[in-house]
């Protein structure tokens, strides 16, 4: 018998959602065993990996296509973050039995829409079905000028901290989502709610600003999980100290009007996770040029900091030392 | 207050587990968001990412490090198939709440073992909590010369089809896991038992191979949903047709025995999955060279059949078209 040419319920379904998105030459339309990727001359290649979990990192009933946005825009963040632009990403994509066509449908437009909108193209991937919880695991792919991407562990005494967007906002949002009541507490206006959520539900990776993070910075990284201890991470890297000024950490008029509702609630602002946004050092005669770039980039950044030595991170507020009972969110 | 310097859960399990399997100078560690890699002048990178689901692609309770190299190996195989020299690998870990610290221990240590031997570092990772199974996600990178990735599109009519190792062993191994009394049936000896067990907890990806498939082989692929299903979708993808001759495909003494007391199961041993063989093509004047490149590699090759114009592929035994209920394996 000539065997039937119709490829395996994996192939079928590879085949109409995500076919689509296989729009890079070397995906070879996801029908071959690997992906070819010819590398940029001169250049070393970015290579992250970070993924979702519903239940864990997403609520199970969030919209398919912010779900496959996210894990794709926690991958473009490291990138972002370590001054490399986009060339590709690989999708481990592991599905629980209840999910629907349309469930997979939309999670592959989302998906498409952001891999279209950052010039990071789906290059191959692997599906399976699982007993457990949707899981989708993302490894991306970027690349910087040989020699030139930008480390955690290159910050130096008198350099000045930078961070990127606001911050708090995701962890905020998160816990609106689990407690509406927070929401008259927090004295939150519709728009205001709105914000917090949609920070939680779909992060900002500060990819536009990309090349002024190589061009001008000392050090750099992801911010996601949580100022405080993902810059507590920089210092112990770098082998530095770092005093932030309170004041100056950027914060959205939701999370401030928060805060004056519930002052403690800042430490949650600080900690919380997911906010995507890049914390960076760079020498004080470099923030002119920086602030040039991000403006022209359409990214706000403010410095909110500076570099000692030493070891560790004082948060400063009104004189005083900010105490943290956790200084780092974990989802672990 | 300074912020304690001591990372997270998450960072200390990957200090202590992980960071000694990241020798490449790339993997900074593990320290940062990122791992950087230089590429190999004049080469294509090649990216593939396949996993394992504990209770889908092996059992809860197989030895963790046989987890952790099975896991790699599978992308290893594609490496291969593809003619590809490994570079490095990304580690996606979902771990359920009950893993020990002596299972993770075992686990990291089978990985690094085979990291080691097939010259293929720990370049980055991600690990998670999960409510759901233990899952290992692994996208594993290799080079080859500019253009030389070897396709599963490019078989051409009159070409040989050859098979490395044996087939089959793997997906009748799975079936004595699942039924001690089968042993009996097909008259096992415990060698040929322990044969048939081991092809399938740890797969023996053919990289020894790599290069002589991309120096000899007209179109290539891993073997890894069976023989017949995936020499279907090398025949679809290169619009041919493929005839095998079944008396040549490389069976085991210990499949040979199983098919002579159950004549059937030989539709188990060339459609079930976890072989990770290769099948190629090649033209015939090109067969000496390969067979003696292969054992030099110390890799047993078998000449199956050959490629004809057409679609679809044939299995023919004693003259006569074998017919197979499910052509292809699927953990889908």
């Amino acid at each position: 018998m000539s065997q039937p040419d119709q490829g395996s319920a994996e192939d079928r379904l590879i085949a109409r959602y995500f076919r689509p998105l296989a729009k890079h030459p070397g995906a070879l339309g996801l029908g071959d065993d690997a992906a070819v990727l010819t590398p940029p001359a001169g250049c070393d290649l970015v290579l992250t990996t970070d993924g979702i979990i519903a239940g864990v990192h997403v609520f199970p009933d969030d919209e398919p296509g912010s779900i496959g946005r996210k894990a794709l825009r926690m991958n473009l963040s490291d990138l972002a973050a370590k001054g490399a632009k986009p060339l590709g990403f690989l999708l481990a994509l592991s599905l629980p039995g209840g999910i629907s066509d349309s469930w997979l449908a939309a999670f592959a437009t989302g998906l498409g829409k952001d891999a279209e909108a950052y010039g990071c193209p789906l290059l191959g991937g692997d599906t399976d079905r699982t007993p457990g919880p949707l899981s989708v695991s993302i490894s991306a792919f970027g690349a910087v000028p040989h020699g030139k991407m930008v480390r955690r562990s290159t910050a130096k005494p008198g350099d000045l901290v930078v961070a990127t967007g606001t911050i708090g906002d995701a962890s905020l949002g998160l816990l609106l989502r689990r407690d509406k009541a927070l929401a008259k507490y927090w004295k939150q206006s519709e728009a205001m709610i709105a914000h917090l959520k949609q920070r939680y539900l779909l992060p900002e990776p500060r990819n536009a600003l990309a090349d002024a993070v190589r061009q001008h910075a000392t050090a750099a990284m992801d911010v996601s999980d949580g100022l405080a201890g993902d810059l507590a991470k920089l210092c112990r890297a770098s082998g530095i100290s770092a005093e932030i000024d309170v004041a100056r950490v950027p914060f959205s008029g939701a999370v401030r009007a928060a805060i004056a509702a519930q002052p403690a609630i800042i430490e949650t602002a600080l900690t919380g996770g997911d906010d995507y946004e890049i914390v960076l050092t760079l020498a004080p005669e470099k923030l002119t040029a920086f602030r040039a770039a991000a403006q022209a980039a359409g990214v706000a950044v403010s410095e909110i900091g500076r570099v000692t030595a030493g070891a560790g991170t004082r948060f400063v507020r009104d004189g005083k030392l900010l105490a943290f009972a956790q200084p780092s969110y974990s989802h672990f």
